[in-house]
C-alpha cells in the first residue's frame, strides 16, 4: 500500500477501506508517513466527502493510536459530555456533581488548553488545595463511592489526533467537518466513555457560527458515536452571547456554585439541566427526559447536588467551605463597571469579544507556558433583551491591572443597544439522537 | 504574509497576488515554507481555478527562483520547442538543423531525463565523437555561426520547480493543468526562449490521454508564455501511436537523417513541416504558415538541411560522416523479426507498450544511473491503416540480448490487427494561438 495511492484515491472522490485508513493512521504516527502527504490528504478530505464508515473507522483509528482509558472498574454507565467551546460555559462544573446526585457515574477527564479563560480543571484549581492529578484507582474509587471525579488528563491519548490537529492547524484544513468530528470523537472514545452528550454551539461567540453547520457537525460526530456503539447525542445551543454571567475562572466557580443552589443564571440552568437530563437517561438512571429533569431539578432543591459537589472538592483535597462561602475563592484586588453609554434593550453581545475581553484580563492560556489568573474575568449585568438605563452598569471587570482601557472598549463594542427589544433568542435549537 | 492563510484564501477559490505567488515560491525554495504546507497548498490548486495572472505569476516566480540563461549574444528571435512527450518522438534532432537552415537561430538545451529511450542528448551521443558539454560563450558563437547548437541543460535552472514537481509527484497532485503548464512553461522560460512552439500530444501514448485536455494544456501554457511576453503557438499532435517507425536512440538518429533526406516517415515529416513553420514565422523568417512551409520543403528538396545537420554535428566534434553513411552508428548485434499472427488491418499500436519494449531492450533509462544502450530499439515496419498479411513483419527488434520473448510478447500485444480498415487517424488536431 502506498500513500500516494490513497491520496490519489481520496481525491477523485473514492471511499477508503478500513485497511487503507488504518494503514495511514499507523504509518502517520509511527512517522513512515510525512507530514506533506498527510496534509495532501487533509486537503483532499477537506474538498472531498467521507461516508459514515470511513469516519468511523478514522476515529477508532485514532484512538487505537495510543492509550486507550480503562473504567470497567467503574459501576454503571460512564457517560462523558463534551462542549464544542464557547464563552463563559461552566457546565461541565454544574453537570459534574449534579448528575452524580442522580447516580449517574462521572469519570471526567480534563485538560487545560488554549483559550479566553482556563479549562474546567484551571477552573476547580481556583478551590484552595484541589488536586487533579489522581492515579487511576484512586480515581475509581472515588467515582465509585461518590459518582465523581475529576482528574488532568494524563497517559498518551489519541497521538495521532494531536499530530494530525497541529498539522491541519498550520496548513488551512481545520475547517473539515468530518475531520473535527473523528478528532473530537477519538479523543471521548479513548477517554473509555460508554456515551456521550455533545453540546455543540451556534452562533458568533462559537466555532459553528450557523444552525446548518453546528447541526451537520452534531450529526457527524452522532454518527461516528453511535457508529461506533457509543450511544451519542448532540444537543445544538445557542453561543451567541456569552453562556451565564461569568467569564473568569474563580467567577465561574461561584457561577456554578449559585446555579447548584438553585439560583443561577437562567439560561445556563437551562443548559444544565437541558443537557443533564440526557445524560441521565444514557446512564438508565431515568426513562424519560422528562422524569430526568424532574430528578435533577429535585437534586437542586433539596440541596443535595450543592452537597455532593463539596464532597467532591473535599475528596480531592479542596477547600469545601468555598461553596458555603465562595469569598473564599481567589479574588481580584479591584472590580470596575463598564456603563452603558446610552439607553435602550441589549440587541446583541459578541460572544468573541467579551471572551478576549476576559483574556486581556489574564484570565486564559494564550501560549501552553502562559499563567493563568485565577481570580479575574469579567461578570455581565445585562444579556441580550435586558432593558438598560444609560449608566447602567453593563458589565463588572475583576482586575488586577489598573489599565482596563482597552478591555473597557472591547467590552463596549461588543454590546449592541438599540431602541427595539430584540426578539427572544433560543437557547436549544435542536436536539440530535441518530 | 503566513503561508497557512494562502492556502485558505487558495482552498475558498481566492485569487493570489503576485506578492503572495512570490512569498510562496521564494520561501519554499529557501526551505522557510515546509513541504507540508506546499503539498496542502498544491492539493488546493488541484481543486481550485488559477487565473491566468496566477499561472502567469508563478510560472515567473519559478523563473527567478534560479539561474535564467542569456541569450541576448545570440542574433534573431530564439524559438524553442517543446514536446509534452510520447514514443518515437524523434522531432527536434529533425527540426533543429531544418529550420536553422532557413536562418531560425537554434539555441536548445536539451535534458537527458527518464524514460524508454534516451532525450536528444542521447540520442546525439548516438553520433561519434559528439560533445554537449559545451561553455555558454562557444554555445553563442556556434548559434550565430551555424544557426544551431544543442548542449546538455546547465545551471541551477527552475530549482522551485524542480522542488515543486518532485513533491507533487509524491502527493498525488501532478495531474492538473495549471501546475503543469507552469512546471514546463517556467523551464522554457528560464532557458531564455523568446518564443515557443509547444507540441501537445495527445492519445494512448501521452500524458493527456484525450483531446480535451489535450487542448487545456495547450491554452494554458499558450497563455502562460503570451502572458508572459513569449509570444507562444501550442500544436495537438496525435501520440496514439508512435511517431515515425524508429523507437530508439541511434535508430531515432537514422531516422532524422531520412527524414531531412526527404524520405522519411509520412506522419514525421509532416509533424516536423508542421511545428517547424510555426517556428519560423515567429523567428520572422516568414510571413505566413504556408510561405514557412515552402522554404522548409526547399531546404530538404536542395539537401540544404541534410547539410547543416552536418556542419552541426562536425561543430561539436561530431562524425558527420554518419549523415551519408548511417551505418557509422551504433548498432546492435542482433535483428529480429516479429511476424503477423494473422492477417487484417492494423487498428491500433499501443504507444505506451512500444515504449516499455524498447525500454525493455536497453533503450532508456529507468532511473538516473541507468546506462543507455544507444544502439537498441525497435522499428516499427507497420502502422495504423497498413494491411499485413499473416507473417509479414509488424516490427523489427535491433537487440544485444537474445532472450527477447517478453519484448516480442509486449509488441504484439501492442498491435490490434482487425477486419475493417480503420478510418485515418488526423496528425494535428488543433494549433492554439492565443
Amino acid at each position: 500500500m502506498r500513500m500516494v495511492d490513497l491520496i490519489a484515491k481520496k481525491r477523485d472522490g473514492g471511499e477508503l477501506t478500513k485497511a487503507e485508513i488504518d494503514f495511514m493512521i499507523k504509518g502517520y504516527t509511527d512517522g513512515d508517513i510525512p507530514d506533506y502527504q498527510m496534509s495532501a490528504m487533509a486537503m483532499a478530505l477537506y474538498f472531498k466527502e467521507m461516508t459514515t464508515d470511513e469516519r468511523v473507522n478514522l476515529t477508532m483509528a485514532m484512538v487505537k493510536s495510543g492509550d486507550e482509558i480503562d473504567l470497567s472498574a467503574i459501576e454503571g454507565i460512564k457517560v462523558d459530555k463534551h462542549s464544542t467551546g464557547g464563552v463563559g460555559d461552566t457546565t461541565t462544573l454544574i453537570l459534574a456533581p449534579l448528575v452524580a446526585s442522580v447516580g449517574v457515574p462521572v469519570a471526567k477527564m480534563s485538560g487545560r488548553g488554549l483559550g479566553h479563560t482556563g479549562g474546567t480543571i484551571d477552573k476547580l484549581e481556583s478551590v484552595p488545595g484541589f488536586q487533579v492529578e489522581i492515579d487511576g484507582e484512586t480515581f475509581n474509587n472515588l467515582v465509585n463511592k461518590n459518582k465523581v471525579s475529576v482528574v488532568g488528563q494524563s497517559g498518551n491519548l489519541t497521538p495521532a489526533d494531536k499530530k494530525l490537529y497541529a498539522l491541519r492547524d498550520v496548513t488551512a484544513t481545520v475547517n473539515s467537518i468530518p475531520l473535527i468530528a473523528s478528532s473530537i470523537m477519538s479523543k471521548k472514545i479513548a477517554s473509555g466513555a460508554d456515551a456521550i452528550v455533545l453540546d455543540v454551539k451556534t452562533g458568533s461567540g462559537a466555532f459553528m457560527k450557523n444552525i446548518e453547520d453546528a447541526r451537520a457537525l452534531a450529526k457527524a460526530m452522532v454518527d461516528i458515536g453511535n457508529g461506533a456503539g457509543r450511544k451519542t447525542i448532540g444537543v445544538i445551543s445557542d453561543m451567541s452571547q456569552p453562556l451565564g454571567f461569568a467569564v473568569g475562572n474563580a467567577l465561574e466557580v461561584k457561577e456554578a456554585i449559585d446555579t447548584l443552589n438553585g439560583h443561577g443564571p437562567k439560561d445556563l440552568t437551562e443548559l444544565c439541566l437541558t443537557l443533564g437530563s440526557h445524560m441521565v437517561v444514557l446512564a438508565n438512571k431515568a426513562k424519560t427526559i422528562e422524569e430526568a429533569r424532574e430528578k435533577l431539578q429535585a437534586v437542586i432543591d433539596n440541596k443535595q447536588a450543592l452537597e455532593t459537589f463539596k464532597v467532591f472538592l473535599a475528596s480531592q483535597g479542596g477547600d469545601a467551605s468555598v461553596v458555603d462561602d465562595p469569598s473564599r475563592l481567589p479574588k481580584a484586588r479591584v472590580t470596575k463597571e463598564v456603563h452603558a453609554p446610552k439607553s435602550g434593550y441589549v440587541a446583541e453581545i459578541v460572544a468573541d469579544e467579551v471572551g478576549i475581553a476576559a483574556g486581556m484580563l489574564g484570565a486564559g492560556r494564550m501560549t501552553k507556558t502562559s499563567i493563568i489568573d485565577l481570580a479575574v474575568g469579567v461578570v455581565l449585568n445585562k444579556k441580550v433583551g435586558d432593558f438598560v438605563e444609560k449608566g447602567d452598569s453593563l458589565v463588572t471587570l475583576h482586575t488586577n491591572t489598573e489599565d482596563t482601557k482597552e478591555v473597557e472598549e472591547k467590552l463596549l463594542n461588543a454590546y449592541a443597544i438599540k431602541e427595539e427589544k430584540p426578539a427572544d433568542l433560543p437557547l436549544v435549537y435542536d436536539v440530535i439522537t441518530e
